[in-house]
Protein backbone atom coordinates (compact mmCIF):
# COMPACT_ATOMS: atom_id res chain seq x y z
CA UNK A 1 0.00 0.00 0.00
CA UNK A 2 1.58 3.30 -1.48
CA UNK A 3 2.13 6.15 1.53
CA UNK A 4 2.88 9.64 0.32
CA UNK A 5 6.03 10.80 2.78
CA UNK A 6 4.42 13.55 5.40
CA UNK A 7 6.58 15.92 4.17
CA UNK A 8 5.01 15.88 0.69
CA UNK A 9 1.46 15.38 2.03
CA UNK A 10 1.76 18.70 4.54
CA UNK A 11 2.39 21.51 1.89
CA UNK A 12 0.70 19.83 -1.09
CA UNK A 13 -2.49 19.12 -2.74
CA UNK A 14 -2.73 15.43 -4.06
CA UNK A 15 -4.93 15.85 -7.26
CA UNK A 16 -5.13 12.11 -7.94
CA UNK A 17 -2.90 9.93 -10.27
CA UNK A 18 -1.57 9.93 -13.43
CA UNK A 19 -0.17 6.87 -14.99
CA UNK A 20 1.84 5.08 -11.95
CA UNK A 21 2.28 8.84 -10.36
CA UNK A 22 0.52 10.33 -7.58
CA UNK A 23 0.20 14.05 -8.71
CA UNK A 24 1.00 16.99 -6.41
CA UNK A 25 0.16 20.84 -6.71
CA UNK A 26 2.83 22.24 -3.72
CA UNK A 27 1.38 25.11 -1.96
CA UNK A 28 3.69 27.76 -3.01
CA UNK A 29 2.13 30.50 -4.48
CA UNK A 30 5.45 32.04 -6.24
CA UNK A 31 6.19 28.94 -8.46
CA UNK A 32 3.41 26.92 -10.70
CA UNK A 33 4.84 23.56 -8.86
CA UNK A 34 4.41 19.65 -9.51
CA UNK A 35 5.13 17.16 -8.13
CA UNK A 36 5.11 13.90 -9.70
CA UNK A 37 5.47 10.45 -6.97
CA UNK A 38 5.56 7.08 -8.20
CA UNK A 39 3.51 5.01 -6.50
CA UNK A 40 6.34 2.48 -5.58
CA UNK A 41 7.69 0.99 -2.71
CA UNK A 42 9.96 3.42 -0.51
CA UNK A 43 13.41 1.47 -1.53
CA UNK A 44 12.73 2.28 -4.76
CA UNK A 45 14.38 6.45 -4.22
CA UNK A 46 16.08 6.93 -7.57
CA UNK A 47 14.57 7.00 -10.79
CA UNK A 48 17.00 4.73 -12.37
CA UNK A 49 16.10 2.12 -9.62
CA UNK A 50 13.00 1.47 -11.14
CA UNK A 51 12.24 -1.38 -13.95
CA UNK A 52 12.78 -0.25 -17.44
CA UNK A 53 8.68 -0.18 -17.53
CA UNK A 54 7.77 1.58 -14.74
CA UNK A 55 10.92 4.31 -15.56
CA UNK A 56 9.54 4.56 -18.92
CA UNK A 57 6.09 5.28 -17.68
CA UNK A 58 7.11 7.66 -15.28
CA UNK A 59 9.12 9.08 -17.93
CA UNK A 60 6.09 9.74 -19.79
CA UNK A 61 4.40 11.85 -16.96
CA UNK A 62 7.43 13.81 -17.21
CA UNK A 63 6.82 14.59 -20.83
CA UNK A 64 3.05 15.28 -20.41
CA UNK A 65 3.27 17.71 -17.63
CA UNK A 66 6.08 19.30 -18.85
CA UNK A 67 4.35 19.98 -21.95
CA UNK A 68 1.55 21.39 -19.65
CA UNK A 69 3.31 23.58 -17.76
CA UNK A 70 5.25 25.07 -20.55
CA UNK A 71 1.39 25.88 -21.34
CA UNK A 72 0.93 27.52 -17.89
CA UNK A 73 -0.17 31.72 -18.21
CA UNK A 74 2.74 33.58 -17.97
CA UNK A 75 6.04 30.73 -18.03
CA UNK A 76 8.50 30.22 -19.71
CA UNK A 77 11.15 27.66 -18.90
CA UNK A 78 10.43 24.36 -17.22
CA UNK A 79 12.41 23.28 -14.77
CA UNK A 80 12.85 19.54 -14.30
CA UNK A 81 14.19 17.40 -11.38
CA UNK A 82 14.71 14.73 -9.46
CA UNK A 83 16.39 15.52 -6.34
CA UNK A 84 15.94 13.62 -2.77
CA UNK A 85 18.24 14.88 -0.57
CA UNK A 86 15.83 15.54 2.20
CA UNK A 87 13.02 13.57 1.31
CA UNK A 88 14.08 9.94 0.60
CA UNK A 89 10.50 9.53 -1.10
CA UNK A 90 11.53 9.54 -4.89
CA UNK A 91 9.26 12.78 -6.25
CA UNK A 92 9.84 14.53 -9.45
CA UNK A 93 10.00 18.03 -9.48
CA UNK A 94 8.27 20.03 -12.03
CA UNK A 95 8.46 23.54 -11.89
CA UNK A 96 7.50 26.55 -14.28
CA UNK A 97 9.59 29.71 -14.35
CA UNK A 98 9.96 33.14 -15.68
CA UNK A 99 12.36 35.99 -15.45
CA UNK A 100 10.38 37.99 -13.12
CA UNK A 101 10.01 35.11 -10.71
CA UNK A 102 11.53 35.76 -7.53
CA UNK A 103 14.14 33.53 -7.47
CA UNK A 104 15.45 34.01 -11.12
CA UNK A 105 17.46 32.52 -12.47
CA UNK A 106 18.13 30.76 -9.42
CA UNK A 107 16.81 27.25 -8.57
CA UNK A 108 13.40 27.38 -6.64
CA UNK A 109 15.17 24.95 -4.27
CA UNK A 110 17.18 26.93 -2.46
CA UNK A 111 14.61 29.64 -2.59
CA UNK A 112 13.52 30.55 0.95
CA UNK A 113 10.09 32.73 -0.04
CA UNK A 114 7.09 31.10 0.49
CA UNK A 115 3.61 31.53 0.34
CA UNK A 116 0.48 29.88 0.02
CA UNK A 117 -2.07 30.20 -2.26
CA UNK A 118 -5.44 32.34 -1.89
CA UNK A 119 -8.11 29.42 -2.49
CA UNK A 120 -9.43 30.58 -4.67
CA UNK A 121 -6.61 30.67 -7.09
CA UNK A 122 -5.32 27.09 -6.01
CA UNK A 123 -8.52 26.08 -6.81
CA UNK A 124 -8.01 27.58 -10.52
CA UNK A 125 -4.70 25.60 -10.78
CA UNK A 126 -6.11 22.44 -9.43
CA UNK A 127 -8.50 22.39 -11.76
CA UNK A 128 -6.04 23.10 -14.83
CA UNK A 129 -3.84 20.60 -14.01
CA UNK A 130 -6.29 18.33 -13.50
CA UNK A 131 -7.91 18.84 -17.16
CA UNK A 132 -4.56 17.80 -18.87
CA UNK A 133 -4.80 14.86 -16.01
CA UNK A 134 -8.33 14.34 -17.98
CA UNK A 135 -7.61 14.28 -22.06
CA UNK A 136 -3.87 12.35 -21.28
CA UNK B 1 25.78 20.90 -37.40
CA UNK B 2 26.10 20.98 -33.56
CA UNK B 3 27.81 23.66 -31.45
CA UNK B 4 27.88 23.06 -27.88
CA UNK B 5 27.31 25.94 -26.13
CA UNK B 6 30.07 28.30 -24.90
CA UNK B 7 28.90 27.90 -21.41
CA UNK B 8 28.71 24.28 -21.25
CA UNK B 9 32.23 23.99 -22.97
CA UNK B 10 33.98 26.39 -20.77
CA UNK B 11 33.94 24.40 -17.83
CA UNK B 12 33.93 20.76 -18.67
CA UNK B 13 35.66 18.48 -20.19
CA UNK B 14 34.09 16.71 -23.48
CA UNK B 15 34.25 13.20 -23.00
CA UNK B 16 32.27 12.01 -26.31
CA UNK B 17 28.68 10.89 -27.28
CA UNK B 18 26.13 8.61 -25.76
CA UNK B 19 22.79 7.89 -27.90
CA UNK B 20 21.97 11.36 -28.61
CA UNK B 21 24.19 13.26 -25.63
CA UNK B 22 26.89 14.70 -25.80
CA UNK B 23 28.88 13.58 -22.40
CA UNK B 24 30.42 16.48 -20.15
CA UNK B 25 32.30 16.13 -17.10
CA UNK B 26 32.00 19.18 -15.00
CA UNK B 27 35.69 20.98 -14.11
CA UNK B 28 34.13 21.03 -10.19
CA UNK B 29 35.87 18.88 -7.82
CA UNK B 30 33.04 19.39 -5.22
CA UNK B 31 31.01 16.97 -6.82
CA UNK B 32 31.07 14.25 -9.44
CA UNK B 33 28.56 16.13 -12.50
CA UNK B 34 28.09 14.81 -15.50
CA UNK B 35 25.88 16.81 -17.70
CA UNK B 36 24.08 15.18 -20.92
CA UNK B 37 23.92 17.66 -24.12
CA UNK B 38 21.27 16.22 -26.65
CA UNK B 39 22.58 17.00 -29.72
CA UNK B 40 19.11 18.61 -31.46
CA UNK B 41 18.94 22.24 -33.00
CA UNK B 42 18.98 24.90 -30.15
CA UNK B 43 15.12 25.70 -30.56
CA UNK B 44 14.41 22.62 -28.89
CA UNK B 45 15.69 23.99 -25.06
CA UNK B 46 12.78 21.89 -23.00
CA UNK B 47 12.72 17.79 -22.61
CA UNK B 48 9.02 17.55 -24.12
CA UNK B 49 10.36 19.62 -26.80
CA UNK B 50 12.18 16.38 -28.20
CA UNK B 51 10.52 13.74 -30.30
CA UNK B 52 8.46 11.24 -28.79
CA UNK B 53 11.42 8.82 -29.77
CA UNK B 54 14.80 11.51 -28.93
CA UNK B 55 12.87 11.76 -25.55
CA UNK B 56 12.95 7.93 -25.03
CA UNK B 57 17.01 7.96 -26.15
CA UNK B 58 17.36 10.75 -24.00
CA UNK B 59 15.65 9.20 -20.88
CA UNK B 60 18.02 5.78 -21.74
CA UNK B 61 20.77 8.04 -21.31
CA UNK B 62 19.87 9.60 -17.88
CA UNK B 63 18.83 6.10 -16.45
CA UNK B 64 22.43 4.75 -17.49
CA UNK B 65 24.18 7.85 -16.10
CA UNK B 66 22.08 7.89 -13.12
CA UNK B 67 22.93 3.93 -12.31
CA UNK B 68 26.58 4.58 -12.84
CA UNK B 69 26.82 8.29 -10.64
CA UNK B 70 24.94 5.77 -7.80
CA UNK B 71 28.32 3.39 -7.94
CA UNK B 72 30.73 6.24 -7.59
CA UNK B 73 32.53 5.89 -4.34
CA UNK B 74 30.91 7.66 -1.74
CA UNK B 75 28.30 8.46 -3.22
CA UNK B 76 24.95 8.22 -1.41
CA UNK B 77 22.15 10.16 -3.88
CA UNK B 78 21.85 11.19 -7.37
CA UNK B 79 20.23 14.79 -8.51
CA UNK B 80 19.07 14.74 -11.74
CA UNK B 81 17.64 17.93 -13.35
CA UNK B 82 17.01 19.67 -16.35
CA UNK B 83 17.03 23.56 -15.44
CA UNK B 84 18.19 25.80 -18.48
CA UNK B 85 16.94 28.87 -16.50
CA UNK B 86 20.96 30.88 -17.62
CA UNK B 87 22.44 28.23 -20.84
CA UNK B 88 19.53 28.07 -23.24
CA UNK B 89 20.51 24.82 -24.60
CA UNK B 90 19.10 21.54 -23.37
CA UNK B 91 21.18 19.87 -20.78
CA UNK B 92 20.70 17.61 -18.23
CA UNK B 93 22.56 17.41 -15.05
CA UNK B 94 23.31 13.73 -13.45
CA UNK B 95 25.57 14.79 -9.98
CA UNK B 96 26.20 12.60 -7.26
CA UNK B 97 25.86 13.34 -3.64
CA UNK B 98 27.17 12.37 0.01
CA UNK B 99 25.49 13.96 2.93
CA UNK B 100 29.31 15.03 3.53
CA UNK B 101 29.65 17.49 0.34
CA UNK B 102 30.25 21.25 1.08
CA UNK B 103 26.36 22.10 -0.51
CA UNK B 104 24.25 19.33 1.60
CA UNK B 105 21.08 18.80 1.84
CA UNK B 106 21.16 21.93 -0.12
CA UNK B 107 21.34 21.50 -4.27
CA UNK B 108 24.82 22.11 -6.49
CA UNK B 109 23.20 25.15 -8.38
CA UNK B 110 23.10 27.53 -5.30
CA UNK B 111 27.05 26.13 -4.41
CA UNK B 112 28.81 29.42 -5.03
CA UNK B 113 32.02 27.36 -4.37
CA UNK B 114 34.05 26.29 -7.11
CA UNK B 115 37.46 23.96 -6.63
CA UNK B 116 38.62 22.67 -10.51
CA UNK B 117 39.59 19.22 -10.23
CA UNK B 118 43.54 18.31 -10.24
CA UNK B 119 44.58 17.20 -13.35
CA UNK B 120 45.62 13.16 -12.17
CA UNK B 121 41.88 13.22 -10.29
CA UNK B 122 39.93 14.68 -13.28
CA UNK B 123 41.66 12.12 -15.61
CA UNK B 124 40.46 9.38 -13.39
CA UNK B 125 37.19 10.45 -13.12
CA UNK B 126 36.94 11.07 -17.15
CA UNK B 127 38.29 6.92 -17.42
CA UNK B 128 35.48 5.71 -14.93
CA UNK B 129 32.72 7.81 -16.82
CA UNK B 130 34.38 6.18 -20.32
CA UNK B 131 33.83 2.61 -18.87
CA UNK B 132 30.22 3.08 -18.72
CA UNK B 133 30.03 4.41 -22.07
CA UNK B 134 32.35 1.67 -23.59
CA UNK B 135 29.54 -0.94 -22.45
CA UNK B 136 26.59 0.84 -22.36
Amino acid sequence: MFILHERLARGCVDLGVHGICRVLLKDQAHFPWILLVPEVPLEVTELHHLSADLYRQVCESIREFSAGMARWPGIEKVNVAAIGNQVPQLHIHIVGRHSGDIAWPGVVWSCAEKRAYEPAERDRHCERIRSWMAVS
